[in-house]
Order: structure tokens, then C-alpha cells, then sequence
């Protein structure tokens, strides 16, 4: 399988450039001692997550091909939000097809930027946004499971790797959010290609941890829905692709597990220290690093991927008050 | 009374490059209609809040010249840990004098940065500070009330302008809380230099509005302690200076206010629509945005400057559920 290239990932990051917040480091003064903590904070992006990133260099290539009327995807989370912040961007329509199940301030947001949402069964979400492919001549945009949604997601990576050399930081180990694996595809194809001795390290829910399972039988495994389902990191419950396997089996170092104690935890010390509103997904790279120092690599300068934002209000109260 | 020059900012930005983040300008999806907003998080700065700039400014210059011995300061805020935290950048010693009322989680987390916390009855902290400098040889390094602080806070103005730059922003109004003046001052400067259409508006709290009564005034006003210490915003109850006023006839276009609900409610915006943890003081200028457009000049472009995010968790949780 023909994994995406730097030359592709560069490429997206010209294209993206004004449409996602190039997002810096952020030193952790309240670090463990001996073990320097960066977080990359994507909660940041205009839509509170990544998504942002692969979404809008998927929907630039198409724009500048003129091959499609418009873009089409199926998502109740953060890729729908990104999928319609990118083809306004780019002035094309753009239909999200959400289960009828999804909390009703999510279909607010999505059409609130000016995308067309189709609420339908959670059982019918493919076939929906396959008839209003096939029907109006709109380009699908999957949520990870592409090489161009790679390439941006990966522009976070060479953004790290940029900030190396501009901050003179000899990074040892980056942490990264493990779900369906756009993500870790993206950042560990830019990291091993320009900084090999740089470990990526996957992080998982134990409730979801079916990437560390496939990796360690060095074969793709899924877990059914009804078990990811049951983590407090909604954004976590994907599996990952037959391509991003190919990714994360060819770049990434391990993946490591936390659990939902430790998952809230830690949300609840990037909102108090780090100052950032992270989502439970978003802060399992941070539990990892706080809880589970014994899991990870030996070496001492450490970055936390914060991958989104989007937490329930309620939820993020509880956790300050815990 | 001479002012800080853009070559003065300049230096400044080369000097704290490293030691404090580079933030972004942050696009807000959610702003009104037509009154596009960008947000300046330095609430994300090491010690979560802008006072890093000039604080880190001052002391490099110190620590060039090898003048002083160390470095003292006296304040129970986010001069505070800004001090300490740019000391041991520079492997000065520091002397932090603060109130010994001041919260407990304040001692501490200045001690965690390495420097000696000495604790004294509040009215006792301007004698004890000039003890210690006079006596061990430490530089004061005061809280706004310098033209190096000024210009170390002014690096955030040179930020916005390069910003306007690189992503082709057309900006009309940049946003600033005002408290002694020392980032209005700095901001003021580099914005009204390079680009002299912006509008520079300072913001205050209703409770704490000698600033704005000063520009309407036309002489420096300064309201009394007991006055402007019943607002919630407890980083903005300082008064100008005679340096800062002076920046502040000379640059700044307004200054409006904003009620104590209104920073409330701009604090659970920030939380939950920007993802952002911010002090009331850092929410102020979010709130003159949404709640006072008519107070603000004619132009549609915005950036608010989120100055801190050194908030407590109880309030913000009682913020979020609300």
C-alpha cells in the first residue's frame, strides 16, 4: 500500500496555511522534574480540533480541480465541524450527514457554518452520503481514511519538527491520540522522515485500545462499537483503516493505554495549569505522560498532542470540582 | 517623558524569543456576523499570562550586563511568577515580596519556579523590597512601571502587525485590558508605529475605570484601592503611572468598560466556544466585543488580547453551569 510522502505532507501545509492556526508549543513549567512536557495545542483550530487540518487539504485539492459541486461526509464529531469550516472556505456546499441521534448543539454548530445537515439512522449514515454523492456530483470526504486527510493531519508534524530546530529542543518523545489514525499517520510520517530518533507513541483508552492490540500482533484488529463505546474519549472509538495500519505498523514506535480515571484527570490539569480546554480524547496524551512515565520510552523531553477541545460544559465543571 | 521606541520592541522580541511563546491570532467562527474576531491567547504563556514579556525582557538585559545580583519584585500576581519564572531562565536569583495574605496556591507555585518567597503585612511590601535590593544588590524589577517591561509587553503588539502581514488580515481594532498600563503602553506603541489606521481601545471594569476617566480627562487620574478592588478582575486594579500615561494619551484611541456580568459571561464564552481558560481580567476585552460593539470604533475586524488565564476553579466551574 503506498504510504503518503514529507513532499505530500509539505505540499498540504502550503495549502492549509491561513485556513488552520498554525499552533506553537507550549512549555509546562509544572512538568515533572527531569521531564520536560510540550503540549501541542489543536484545541485551538476554529472548530476545536485537528479536523481541520485534513479536512481542509482535502477540500483544497478538490476546489482547485474543479472536479467536484460540492463535499459530502458522514460524522456527529469533529470531522463534520472541520469538513464544513473547510468548504467555506473554499465556497463549495457542503452536506453532513449526522445520525438523528446527535446532540442537537452539534447540529447547530455544523449548520451554523454554513453546511446542509441530513439527520438520518445511525444504521443508514453510508448510504446517505453515498446518494447525495452519486445524486449531486459531491466529492466524499472521509474522516481518516485517505492519503490527502493524512497529509494535513501530518502538518502538525512538521510543525514540531520545525519548532526543533526554531526553539533548539531535542525532542525525545511524541504523543499522540490513537483513533481511526489519520492523526498518528500523518505526525509520524513527517517525524520518522525528518527525525527518525524522535519516538511516536500512540495513546488509547483501555476501553478502545484496539490499534495497541493490532500493533503488538503485528496484524489490523477491530473492536466492536458496542466495546469502544464504552470510553469516557468519544472521539477515540474509530478503528483504524487497512491504510492507516499500513502507516502506523510501518512508523509508530507503540501505544500506550490509559484509563478513564486518569483520562479526566488530566483534563482536569490542562484546564488548571495548562490553561486549555481540552476535550477527553484530547487529554489522553497527557495522562499518559503523567500517569504512565514507566510505559513510555527512556527519554526526557516529552510532547503531548492536544488534539481537540469540545467538551461538554457540564463535564469540564464536574472534573474542576472533583 | 520619553517614550519606548519600535526599536526598543524589536530588541525585546529577540531577547524573549524562546522564553516566551510566540501565540497565535486565533480566527473565532463563533464571532457575529460581520464583525470577524481574532483572540491573542496569552493566557498559554508558560505562567499563563503576558507579564512573561516584559518580565523576561527586563531580566535578560539585567543578566547581559551583569549589574545586579539578582532580582527582586514585589506583587501577588502574575508579575509574580512572570519574575521568577524569567529569573531562572537566566540563572538569576529571585526575591518575590508578597502580602502575607496573599492565597497559599500563589506562595507556592512561585516557590516551585525557584525563587524565595518573603512574606510580609501588605503595607510593609514597597520597604521590603527596597531592603533586599538594597541589601543583597537585587534589582527592582516593577510591574509595569519600566520602559524594558513596557517594551517586553509591546512584543505582543509586534506579533499582531507581523500577523496582519503573513495571514492578510485587514485589522481595524485590537482589544487590551488596562490596568497599570504596561501592555497598552507596549502594544499601543508597536501597533500605532507600524500601522497607525488600527484603532488602539483599552478596557476596564466598570469598578476600575481611572484609566478611562484619565483619556476623557486629559490628566492622569487614579482612583482609590477600596474603589477598584470590588471587581472580580483582580489583575486589572493598578493604576497608570506617570510613564504609562504617557504612552497612553499618546496612543491610545478609547478606552471603554464592561460590567462584572459581562465578564462572567465572556468567561464562559471563552471556555466554551474558544477553548481558552481566562481570567476575569483577561476576558474584559471579550466582553467589550460582544456586549458594547456601539462603544467601539466604526471598523469590522477585531483582536481581543486575552491576557491571562490565571483563573480559580471554583469560579469557572460556577461560571460553566450557570
Amino acid at each position: 500500500m503506498r504510504l503518503v510522502t514529507l513532499d505530500e505532507i509539505r505540499a498540504a501545509r502550503r495549502r492549509i496555511a491561513g485556513g488552520a492556526v498554525r499552533t506553537p508549543l507550549l512549555p509546562c513549567p509544572w512538568a515533572d522534574d527531569g521531564r520536560p512536557l510540550w503540549l501541542k495545542p489543536e484545541s485551538l483550530q476554529p472548530t476545536g480540533a485537528f479536523k481541520i487540518r485534513g479536512a481542509t487539504n482535502a477540500v483544497s485539492r478538490l476546489a482547485a480541480a474543479g472536479s467536484a459541486a460540492g463535499v459530502v461526509t458522514d460524522s456527529s464529531g469533529n470531522h463534520a465541524q472541520a469538513v464544513a469550516y473547510a468548504a467555506r472556505r473554499y465556497r463549495l456546499p457542503a452536506v453532513i450527514v449526522m445520525p438523528d441521534v446527535a446532540p442537537d448543539v452539534k447540529v447547530v454548530a455544523t449548520r451554523a457554518l454554513g453546511a446542509e445537515v441530513i439527520l438520518v439512522p445511525p444504521a443508514d449514515r453510508k448510504t446517505a452520503s453515498a446518494a447525495v454523492a452519486d445524486g449531486r456530483g459531491y466529492a466524499y470526504i472521509p474522516p481518516y481514511d485517505h492519503p490527502d486527510v493524512i497529509a494535513g493531519q501530518g502538518t502538525a508534524g512538521l510543525e514540531i519538527a520545525d519548532d526543533m530546530v526554531e526553539l533548539g529542543l531535542d525532542l525525545d518523545t511524541v504523543l499522540v491520540p490513537v483513533s481511526g489514525g489519520g492523526l498518528i499517520s500523518g505526525i509520524a510520517t513527517a517525524i520518522k522522515t525528518l527525525r527518525p530518533q524522535v519516538k511516536v507513541i500512540g495513546v488509547e483508552p483501555e476501553l478502545a485500545a484496539d490499534a495497541q492490540e493490532s500493533l503488538r500482533r503485528g496484524e489490523l484488529v477491530a473492536w466492536e462499537p458496542a466495546r469502544t463505546y464504552r470510553t469516557v474519549a468519544d472521539g477515540l472509538r474509530m478503528t483504524l483503516s487497512p491504510l492507516t495500519w499500513a502507516h502506523v505498523s510501518a512508523y509508530v514506535d507503540d501505544i500506550v493505554t490509559v484509563s478513564e480515571d486518569e483520562i479526566l484527570e488530566a483534563v482536569r490539569v490542562l484546564a488548571t495549569r495548562a490553561r486549555l480546554v481540552a476535550e477527553p480524547s484530547g487529554a489522553v496524551t497527557t495522562a499518559a505522560y503523567l500517569f504512565h512515565p514507566d510505559a513510555l520510552p527512556a527519554g526526557r523531553h516529552h510532547v503531548a498532542m492536544v488534539s481537540g477541545g469540545n467538551v461538554d460544559p457540564g463535564l469540564l465543571a464536574r472534573v474542576l470540582t472533583a
